[in-house]
């Protein structure tokens, strides 16, 4: 089992991720149906970003989200990878496919595969909302993952 | 083996998929190169939805699909989850990745990954249409699969 | 291992590849972070195109790319099938993600997933700049898989 943190920022001074398309175009609302939103996502082994937590920041998270919830708004197919920085795993990637169920407390996507240290691998991660915060979020991955 | 019908409705008063980019923006056509659709269609068991048939409807197949061949607008890259809601695999899910050649009568598309029950799942889905009705299709995936 | 090289043209009298959405909707460039680019690119076997070498074009790239680098915009997500038009693996296909990272020499990418003869697929592909010429570039894949 590996865990870590995506840090998704919506809006403020540190914006990682950005809609592009959608009913209205790039101005189309993260929380609508359709709405497709390009990220580059910090991934930290601890939850918190404390920049005197020199190690903390392992990699990003870089790929697509899009709202597939007709209804809510609530559900996001999340494709993108996690491309890790630092030295344990550095240069290794996971390739992550599967909805973030915002409405459950407990949702689960598919880890389809990877590169480097991660060659071949296919899994789960259990994704659970560590902090919300206006359009600020921070998700725990609990990944279980195969190789062979 | 495990059969499944989608329904895709991208007009009318049950629409389902939505246009969300291309080269002419959201007001791009489905059956042009470019088109990005988001959508979010039923899934049933038999072919038919019939409001009478209360079982039926076994999940949502949540996610997109591009239209990506340049001369004929006939082939569609599919990236998207199958929710399924029933009794037997609530919450667990399936990740399809591959290209519906809409030319054919059987076409193939890969399963990537799986949640839930179908954890470690890979495969893959002969595709078939179903009914073809102006911009309502419903197809038929008949999925193989292993787990382990 | 399986080596095939993949033509992706963005401008010129043979374009194969468009943007359809980003920051600056369909007139976003490849290179800035937040462009979708929906490709269809042809496959060779090798790395010229030559119009005299008639057996030498193998299949198509259809999918998308997307720009995830928020400071370089030299990272790309590629969500991709690779269709084989030849005898050997004629309409078997290829699933493709990862990020390509093209600010590196070597970089590299999962195969999720495959149909025809690459049923069950999963690995992955060293992908390296055969050509590089304008906005024109031929990239080497070098694959391997395993489909036990």
């Amino acid at each position: 089992n590996m865990v870590f943190y995506t840090h998704d920022n919506l809006s403020g001074n540190n914006v990682t991720a950005f809609s592009v398309a959608g009913l209205n175009g790039s101005s189309s609302s993260a929380g609508k149906f359709g709405t497709v939103v390009v990220m580059s996502d910090d991934v930290t082994k601890r939850p918190k970003i404390n920049e005197s937590d020199a190690d903390n920041t392992v990699g990003r998270a870089q790929g697509i989200f899009v709202n597939t919830n007709l209804v809510t708004g609530l559900d996001t197919l999340l494709v993108f990878t996690v491309i890790f920085h630092d030295m344990e795993y550095g240069g290794s990637t996971l390739e992550i496919q599967g909805t973030d169920r915002f409405a459950y407390p407990h949702r689960e996507v598919a880890v389809v595969g990877g590169t480097g240290k991660f060659r071949f691998a296919r899994g789960y991660a259990i994704l659970t909302t560590e902090l919300l915060s206006g359009t600020d979020s921070v998700i725990k991955f609990n990944t279980t993952l195969r190789t062979a």
